[in-house]
């Protein structure tokens, strides 16, 4: 969706070591913003991401208008079902299916053998596997790290939406992921108990306001109960009014 | 699906004609049976089927399982939406669901440049063409005529379905069809009296009872109303228990 940060650039900077011709496609998705969400403010400065992607070596950079993709009659439409319902799903409808319909139209116009997303947007991730697998896409689907802010903050375009002190306060997000993951290590594998320390963080940032705290199956992101041996914990958490998300997989080194 | 005829084979052929590599498909497809349909006992001749293939030359059979293809945690569906919602759309839930998420997946795993399908499914036709315009499928659509037998019956693996006397009066479908149609190139262009005409002769026939009779736009599949310069004339028809379907279009020659 542009306006790039390190995050994307890591995805093709992976792609190029991997693969002999790299294609970047920039499009601000209007069918996976809902009523009231930030579709007509959402950052833009192509420009600079042009000349970003230029530097690090993609061979072909695709920058479709909304036109091109959702001509008049369009009508088609691909739903993944139960992986997309909690989480970003239950408080953004009719978000994955946007995803989820333009990523099918990208695969197809491009045809890649490989394609690299982003663990930031975890549901995604999983989404996109799952599209993938069912679809019969012969499309190997490679997850790459969160990269972070030296704070821990997870880079977002949407950061820049924050004032400085809520900069200062958006790392609460790292802290309780880092707090549950390491308590995790440590032994702590009730779910329940994993969430409430997540939840007891962002509860002393003034400025932060959880919207979920969850503690899922990596998979199936169905919400764990009970003593867990893999799951990801993930949040969004609203920091004045910019809706900032983040997540950690307990099993994962970061 | 199967269960093969002149029909299918009119298509396989058309495919050798055109393509260095013809790849078929057999698979009775679940998820476009509405409950009370006929999948269990839909007809099934695969040594004959593949016999056939062979002698027409076909490069690749591909006879996936329903397991294959639908397994545990399936949960990805195209849907077309407009063009669905007439004719057999109306009168089969989710049947369009099931055959665009069937296609979809069939053009994933196969990547033709080329795909064959028949007119005698005439909403079919226009659905696989709007899914590939709109999901950006790099993929020529070709749809080949209806074959009918010496008396008109369009070609169907459900004709076997029909016991004698059904089967003389199946072609009850084709003269009501071909009466509009000559009506149309003599000039009676009125929607409504091309219908009505189509209802008489159907209604007409004992052992026939229509469930819908259509005269609608090509492309969008909407009724027409007033005069009509194209047109696709379509019916669906109980031959007894037999659920029979046919069209043609005014501007075509048959």
């Amino acid at each position: 969706m542009g306006y790039l940060h390190e995050g994307h650039l890591s995805l093709v900077k992976a792609a190029i070591k991997d693969c002999a011709n790299v294609v970047v496609t920039i499009f601000i998705n209007p069918s996976q913003f809902g009523p009231g969400e930030d579709l007509s403010s959402y950052p833009l400065n192509l420009s600079q991401d042009i000349d970003m992607l230029y530097c690090v070596g993609a061979d072909l950079l695709w920058i479709p208008t909304a036109d091109e993709m959702y001509p008049e009659g369009y009508q088609t439409w691909v739903s993944v079902e139960d992986v997309t319902k909690p989480l970003e799903g239950a408080m953004r409808s009719g978000h994955f299916r946007g995803v989820a319909t333009i990523v099918a139209k990208l695969f197809n116009a491009v045809q890649p053998q490989r394609t690299y997303f982003g663990q930031k947007d975890a549901q995604q991730a999983v989404t996109i596997r799952q599209l993938a697998k069912d679809l019969n896409y012969p499309i190997d689907i490679v997850i790459c790290p969160i990269i972070r802010e030296a704070d821990g903050l997870a880079m977002s375009s949407r950061n820049t939406y924050l004032s400085p002190a809520e900069r200062q306060a958006a790392n609460v997000l790292y802290r309780a992921l880092s707090s549950a993951k390491d308590a995790f290590t440590g032994g702590e594998h009730n779910a329940s108990k994993l969430r409430a320390r997540m939840q007891e963080i962002i509860a002393g940032e003034g400025l932060a306001r959880a919207q979920y705290v969850s503690c899922a199956d990596p998979d199936t992101l169905r919400e764990l109960q009970g003593d867990v041996s893999n799951a990801l914990l993930s949040l969004a958490v609203f920091i004045g009014k910019t809706r900032l998300i983040d997540n950690m997989i307990t099993g994962m080194k970061e």
